[in-house]
């Protein structure tokens, strides 16, 4: 089964929707762009992709996504250079992950063709959407779901797979305050935490909220067996560097890849900032605050990028974070984002140029 | 804010679809009524319940629900008896429960009356698509989803509350093998297995299939940190008999508190079965499969009712259950579904007729 560019059918828009998109004032993947991707899965196959106008779902009222929670989907952005070429940051990768999560939620593998043709041939049409200010970005969302019918609590027979993107500005204004979680927990031992899958979002809102509620935006999830570790922040990984080291979490079936993370672990490598990838508990983070060797902590994802965190909460105490001349996460966030706009070299071959 | 029926708005299909309803086959939840109730949160409040003709559904790509999973629902019965009167059973637990999963989930609380005036008022126009044939039911759907849109990873701010009705058969036919399991794990501590949320299910499907490919038909969950206790089937809470003591689990933010547990456990006590409510190992059922004190598994839940097992497996070795002649399940289940379809005085109070 194999789909070139010439495959898919396209529908485009008569009106383009742009003028109405305000680029100066971009919030996070709250307006589209003029058209969607949509593959549907039937019969045991995927059909042809189609473009079509960016426009409504309609499912049956039994439809199991409604039920079941049986959804994907996957974060990535497109880049646009001063010379209006279009870069995407390690695609392959999503597409990977993508079916790594499908597999864990019985949602059929789609191939890497449908994936990246129906990408780059959508970007193409909406290429314009994509904003060329500072910091902005075209967010790109691909999601697979349950769209087969039924009660019965069993995985669906028929599913879709849409790539939607909006044209989006940063996902965290300035620097976060998180809250480290010990009651609440995200994900279980031999559960589906290293999936993007929907569920995984929607436990985590309300021991969220009520972590904004005492004034942080973020909480940093522990394991759920004894909250003696660190795990990972939920939209984002976590980075803790403690003196001149710079540690993360390993990741495991509790644990998202982030795309981020392991490119932020190359780029530190190559910066020859020392890293290391171990379980991290809560009490040297806590110990490393009070003595101060705690020097600066962000999440990295894709949605965030490199998101510094201003401090964190632990048992009804804040604990500050230093300002920093010399922050690893500024640093890394330029190197990145330099990669990704196609400012610099990329010796490490993630950029991927959309070709028109 | 109150409603009542008068208040309900009410479109009414032109041709009822009952005709082709084939009444002598039904699967379970595969054919849907003439009706649904809708009910739409926005700016902060339920809106104006509706009844409309059975009809899909219509989404921005970017709602929630296909994102994030913020979804709940109910799964309830209907049960005509031979004077064609209409009977719920505990509806106002169903309702209650539903509100707890909504509270984890950061959906907004449903109000008591628009969910059993919703509910009664659909069943009373739909009344007609109740099985009367021996074991078959209506079964009902009350779902909550996040219907706003965006790809910020947040609650919604819109939902829906729909209620869907399905004439169905039995959800297991016979008897049914069920494998103990060691690697996957179903929920988290201070996670969100005690909610009926949408990715619960989906989050099952996987090592359930690969449970059926092995030859069973169900998992039974153990607990995540040690897999040492018995906890729940994902479709049914667990009840297993030594001798004569009929044992289940207590419920926990992992496991699910359902009605058909607790009124099995009321029942069983009246009948002067001794039960008992605590942590089950693995290895007590083992070791009782192999003296010959483990009597009957079974399970227990609204879908399935009390659902027999055969037997079990646990690390390659299959363990199979007697054939008893004093069965607790089959005595429960005849005490239960007499009460369910007014064929015996009800001395709980469990039974609910639907006024017409």
């Amino acid at each position: 089964m194999s789909i070139a560019t010439k495959d898919i059918i396209i529908e485009k828009v008569k009106n383009s929707k742009i003028d109405q998109v305000d680029f100066d004032n971009l919030a996070f993947g709250s307006v589209f762009t003029d058209h969607m991707l949509v593959c549907t899965y039937k019969n045991g196959a995927w059909e042809t992709p189609t473009i079509t106008p960016y426009q409504p779902i309609t499912l049956d009222p039994s439809a199991k996504i409604f039920h079941y929670g049986q959804s994907i989907f996957e974060g990535m952005k497109a880049y646009k250079d001063k010379n209006n070429d279009v870069f995407l940051f390690r695609p392959l990768d999503n597409h990977k992950r993508l079916n790594i999560s499908a597999a864990r939620m019985c949602i059929p593998q789609i191939p890497e063709d449908y994936f990246m043709e129906g990408l780059t041939t959508l970007l193409n049409l909406d290429k314009d959407f994509i904003p060329t200010k500072d910091g902005g970005s075209l967010y790109i969302r691909p999601f697979m779901f349950a769209s087969g019918n039924g009660f019965h609590a069993s995985p669906a027979n028929e599913y879709k797979f849409i790539i939607a993107c909006a044209p989006s500005g940063a996902y965290f204004s300035g620097k976060v305050k998180v809250l480290i979680e010990e009651k609440y927990s995200r994900s279980a031992n031999g559960g589906v935490g290293y999936a993007k899958a929907g569920g995984n979002y929607a436990g985590q809102f309300y021991p969220t909220q009520l972590a904004i509620e005492k004034g942080y935006n973020q909480v940093i999830w522990t394991d759920d067996t004894s909250h003696e570790y660190i795990e990972e922040a939920g939209a984002m990984n976590i980075f803790i560097r403690i003196n001149d080291t710079l540690l993360t979490g390993p990741t495991s079936d509790r644990i998202l890849d982030g795309i981020t993370r392991k490119s932020i672990l190359e780029i530190a490598k190559d910066q020859g900032i020392k890293t290391e990838v171990r379980k991290i508990t809560v009490k040297e983070v806590v110990a490393a605050a009070k003595d101060g060797s705690l020097k600066e902590m962000f999440g990295a994802g894709t949605a965030a990028v490199i998101s510094p965190i201003a401090g964190f909460g632990y048992r009804d105490t804040d604990y500050d974070l230093p300002e920093l001349e010399n922050s690893f996460g500024e640093r890394l966030k330029k190197i990145i984002t330099d990669i990704q706009y196609n400012k610099s070299e990329d010796k490490f071959g993630w950029r991927y140029q959309v070709k028109s």
